[in-house]
């Protein structure tokens, strides 16, 4: 780590980091709660950010490994200082990091028995990082400071983006970000407003609105929302699924009013399919297991858009689900939803991309001398970014037995150690046969904790950083 | 399936299997034994397999494409006709099949809850099975038909032999074979030898080599090898360590007198480094559920030789072994041993083959202009067998998938399940919770069978006959 330009660039974001320690603050004031917990990691961000930020730097240019290390680095950092809070309810820090990574990569998961004792800014606290944490550190701080004309911010972006491929909506990044935030917000401020209208309270629809928007799962009762109205559960499944779509869909509906082409997309296509399946297969198999369908209906909807965004709300025991559902749902976990949404997994657009390639691979054999283009969302994927995926499929499957391994010291059943594998590292939190994380070792959740960031940033930008941190 | 060559082709292979069904009615003249069983699918096979030689073909060019569904449809029909004999001793077909598909395949995997009823005939030909399906059918059928001048059958033999690449030892065909099967049949009359040595019977150490020399796993007592001296124990545990070596290497060895550079096989040292670390790491987790040292020292080497060559023998109950072994042990059934060997899995070459694919692409994200090769044993490899490794991979995920969800509708747990499957698509027969496959429905137990057979021949042969049948 050579580039100074590094150390400032996480200046700029602890800065960006202080001001959103802002909103528990406030939380705090308003429910006349103690701020200290806040007012540290506030304090912390803000001089180490000022100081970093100060560094004078000559050479302004960002190499694609220095976006990695960026990413990496600022991610590790804010999970340590958003553990910080929870210190001070006598969490030991291994819990603390735990919670605090858990909420950053949108995961939900939770170490904590009873949620219900935790005062209205720590509940707020947790579901905040979740909105943190969805749209990512850096987009926020890209999009709220000044950049030179031939910035390179664009590496630092792709580096947090989830997905094979980063979109520019138009040519400028500001503005690009500018309408990623415009879709977020507004997709939020509505699941509120909806939620409202279905009795809930101002606090706790802004609770649930944000968790959902970050496709997070932590809830402010240990029943999670099953004790939500049947017409707030639904907006609830409503808002997962939507907010498991492709921003650029909404890009393409909303602003460019080209409906046409948002309905083309074959990614948005096959998650529509693969939903409706799902619903359909998961009704089919647990219906007879509920006292009337329409309770039936309401579970087997909710918990698909949660599964399968990786959000991780529940409003029932999944427990119950029999083998051939919990395969599908496991499978669904680790694809989760659409690229350029803010849920977990690998995301529809790498499956498809590989399902593509193995077809054409395969024609290949047969005909050894056709040459055959995959295409995706009507254009060419270039051969790089088919490698690329093919890599990082497989580095996702080596990362999962690696931890796996590793968690299976801690001495529960091959199917506990896989579902809380499986939960933590495609960000989703909830699972089979495990209600919350504080039965884990200490060693477990380190390991588990970084499972999550290894899953949130796609895994690239931590391994760059691990083995530039050896040289 | 328009070429009439594919069925003149199919011809030779039931002629050659004809002659092949003389060593189990031999058994069963020793034995005093009806000879009934053997001579039905000896009959059906040699009068089908004249009539379809006799084709007459003008156009004797093979492509890629025949030669994969010239070995996928002869495993089929071979698998039904080794079926055959079960059925005299009151087998349903969909018994009878699994049994000789899991032979055939080597897998070993057994539907008999008490094999110790069986005849002398019986068990000579399930482990014969292991013995035919190790070299493979049509392996058999090239060596012994004679050929043209310019014949295609490397395209046969292709897509038949286990791993990445198939390498000719000599330029000729024949040549090559004969070397391989001098080989194969050495080791396994010197494992015989041993095991006459250490006391054993004629028949036992006939049916234990000739199983050991397929990796196969059928054994003659229902406690599999538990009754074995120790002495004959380690034979059988370095027999099948020896069965998992690429003969590549034995014919470097004993015919090219060049030791060096068969020590020098990146494959063979990964695999003794993987099966060192392993005896060592199970060990080190179970001695203490032993009486004594010694026999958890017997017990480590025996069943990682076991398992990693997918061949499936036991000595003492596997189910004792905590969640971290297993869940080495799963990974390593997946992986199996090497390229050019009798073993299941999906090899150590392509696992190579892939993380070196890994690091090239992941320096190829932080350095985009260098052009890196993967090189494997000293040679480059090129781009599309990379390619076809890593489709090869991937489908070989999902068909663990798909088939862990045909599975699932059985009702067992998501571990039997996922036991079951893997241990029948690797091809190794022993896993943990199953002792015997008869508890599976029907329709599980012909989705498991081609699930071996899917693994056993590496997948494309099954898959270009399926698609090419649809046309």
């Amino acid at each position: 780590m050579k580039n100074r330009l590094i150390y400032k660039y996480i200046g700029k974001v602890l800065i960006a980091f202080s001001i959103l320690m802002l909103f528990p603050i406030l939380v705090s004031l308003i429910y006349k709660e103690p701020i200290k917990p806040f007012l540290l990691p506030l304090s912390i961000s803000l001089i180490f950010g000022m100081l970093l930020n100060s560094i004078k730097v000559d050479n302004m240019s960002l190499y694609a490994k220095d976006g990695f290390i960026i990413v990496a680095l600022s991610w590790i950092i804010i999970s340590i200082l958003g553990a910080l809070p929870f210190l001070f309810i006598n969490l030991s820090f291994f819990d603390a990091f735990f919670e605090s990574v858990s909420g950053f990569t949108t995961s939900g998961a939770t170490i904590f028995k009873d949620v219900e004792v935790l005062s209205h800014s720590f509940l707020f606290w947790r579901s905040f990082t979740h909105f943190i944490g969805g749209m990512g550190v850096i987009t926020f701080v890209i999009a709220i400071i000044p950049l030179s004309r031939n910035d390179k911010s664009m590496h630092v972006l792709k580096a947090e983006m989830p997905g094979p491929t980063v979109a520019k909506l138009v040519p400028s990044i500001k503005k690009t970000l500018f309408f990623l935030y415009l879709i977020y917000i507004s997709l939020t401020v509505l699941e509120m407003i909806l939620l409202m209208i279905g009795g809930l309270s101002f606090f706790d629809s802004l609770l649930i609105s944000i968790s959902t928007a970050g496709t997070g799962g932590f809830a402010s009762l240990n029943t999670s929302l099953a004790s939500l109205s049947l017409f707030c559960k639904y907006v609830v499944a409503l808002f997962m699924f939507l907010f498991g779509v492709n921003f650029n869909i909404y890009f393409l509906i909303v602003i460019m009013k080209d409906i046409k082409s948002a309905l083309k997309s074959e990614e948005l296509r096959v998650y529509i399919l693969l939903y409706v399946f799902t619903v359909g297969f998961i009704l089919l198999n647990t219906y007879k297991l509920f006292t009337n369908f329409s309770e039936a209906l309401s579970s087997a909807i909710f918990h698909v858009s949660s599964f399968m965004t990786s959000t991780g709300f529940s409003i029932g025991d999944v427990n119950i689900y029999p083998t051939q559902c919990r395969i599908i749902i496991l499978f669904l976990m680790l694809v989760s939803a659409c690229a350029g949404s803010t849920c977990g997994g690998f995301k529809i657009s790498r499956l498809l991309i590989v399902i593509k390639k193995i077809k054409r691979d395969l024609l290949k054999v047969v005909h050894p001398h056709n040459v055959n283009v995959i295409t995706f969302e009507g254009k060419k994927v270039e051969e790089e970014v088919v490698n690329n995926t093919c890599a990082f499929l497989f580095l996702y499957a080596f990362l999962i037995i690696i931890i796996m391994f590793l968690i299976s010291f801690n001495g529960f059943s091959f199917e506990v150690t896989l579902n809380a594998v499986f939960t933590t590292f495609a960000n989703v939190g909830l699972c089979f046969n495990i209600s919350n994380f504080a039965m884990f070792s200490n060693f477990s959740k380190i390991v588990l904790s970084l499972g999550m960031l290894f899953g949130r940033l796609e895994i690239f930008p931590l391994i760059i950083l691990f083995s530039n941190l050896r040289k």
